[in-house]
């Protein structure tokens, strides 16, 4: 274990009290979360956390943007007609579900339970249960069965107790390293790149 | 009051500070950018500000992306036909118009007036006036009066100068704040689990 | 030369030198990068930076992500079925390819080589090479010859030397500054304003 390793450690575990302070301050400020939940890092909950209700085992990957508000009324709201319309709503990720890195999240939508939202899917409408959506808008792609059969059916063989104590190891040998093809030819690159 | 609304407070101060300093170097970098607008967070203009026009009365919110040079061409011009090849284009958002969160405005690109951006659309080609426009590449999804009608039957009925005072109790009272239902059923979760 | 220069410049070096410490760190942990790549900021590889291989003259540009696992299987890995279940891929980027910014690149994809991505792309399917891809999820949208001769044809003549010296006001004489028009009128704006 050298220094490099022994500073990812300490970063490591900084990272997780402040995932632990950031969701009891959301929980301070009105938000719902449920128990068991995982947290790839620090979540953003956005300017209101009371909108937002999160389920048990849930999943949440990087960089998840809540948006509780849609600020899409400033556009008319200088109108007499429209002057006191406001858009908000609960954003509700019930049990069990996985939200993809980079994803968005819509006032007033529902997810899941047992959904999956792929990565970089703005989720504009509410997802129903048991569904993989992705895309923007979201919208499901295959059942939750479906996409379980699937990765079943990919997943090598692998010693699962090897798996546990070094991953890497195991995955290098899965997915054989591709050497890089031989340099690509670039006269007349250098004065012109960027 | 207690602490955490006195640092919160700070913050807020300090964050505005940075958005004021943001538009005054952006402006000195070359950007137009009108007045009355409003900043979710400190804008990032990238790395050509003297390609951006912003007009009066627009909202941004966080994370704008304003892309004023297609750096794709990197891909030909190593080629004698392609050397001279660039590719800039000005991006330029009229009046009146709201980007929304995490949008990202590509190359010669002109929204608006009185447009909405939905939030994570990528903005490829121009949108008309009047419009909400979303999705990748973004496309107009509805007019806005029809998204103005929409909204002002979808506010429920409250009471506005609750609402200015505490904006919180009256936005809890409107949306019920749902029970979690109870925990899923976890067999064999704990030795799997990530 | 000010005082904002100076420290511009600064910042230009430090980043520099961060970007190649992460490229270090990166190799390190098993990544295969290329020679002659340029990214545009610190790149951040995930948590799997053994899963990536990256060809000669890549060019990333700004937060681009890399998932090399795919997180969704934690909805049901919880059933004895797919206890199993793990889903990596390996992500591959050929040589000549550029990735635009805040591109999302899933496990198992390959890309070019001579390929490009748009900006905000989710790429959860390989791009074949030579094609521009954008989208999500990205799909091709045309070959890299038509994206070439559409980029020369709206190319505008311009003086080499002095575009290399001057950037700037060469750009400002290509795309001429649209003055603001006149302020929209706002009637009744200020008390409704969020």
């Amino acid at each position: 274990m050298d220094a490099s390793d022994v500073m990812g450690r300490a970063l490591h575990k900084a990272r997780r009290a402040r995932v632990q302070w950031a969701i009891w301050r959301a929980r301070r400020a009105g938000a719902i979360i449920g128990e068991n939940c995982s947290f790839a890092d620090v979540p953003r909950f956005g300017d209101l956390p009371c909108l937002i209700t999160i389920g048990h085992n849930v999943a949440l990957a990087r960089d998840v943007a809540f948006i509780g508000r849609d600020g899409g009324t400033h556009v008319f709201t200088r109108l007499e007609r429209y002057r006191k319309v406001i858009k908000y709503g609960r954003i509700n990720i019930r049990d069990n579900c996985v939200i993809g890195e980079r994803a968005i999240l819509l006032p007033g939508v529902t997810i899941g339970p047992n959904s999956v939202v792929g990565a970089g899917s703005v989720v504009a409408r509410s997802i129903p249960p048991d569904v993989l959506a992705a895309g923007n808008p979201a919208k499901p792609v295959m059942t939750i069965h479906q996409y379980a059969e699937w990765a079943l059916a990919a997943t090598p063989d692998y010693d699962e107790a090897e798996f546990a104590r070094d991953p890497k190891a195991v995955l290098m040998r899965m997915h054989m390293r591709e050497s890089v093809p031989m340099r690509f030819q670039q006269k007349g690159r250098d004065e012109t790149g960027r």
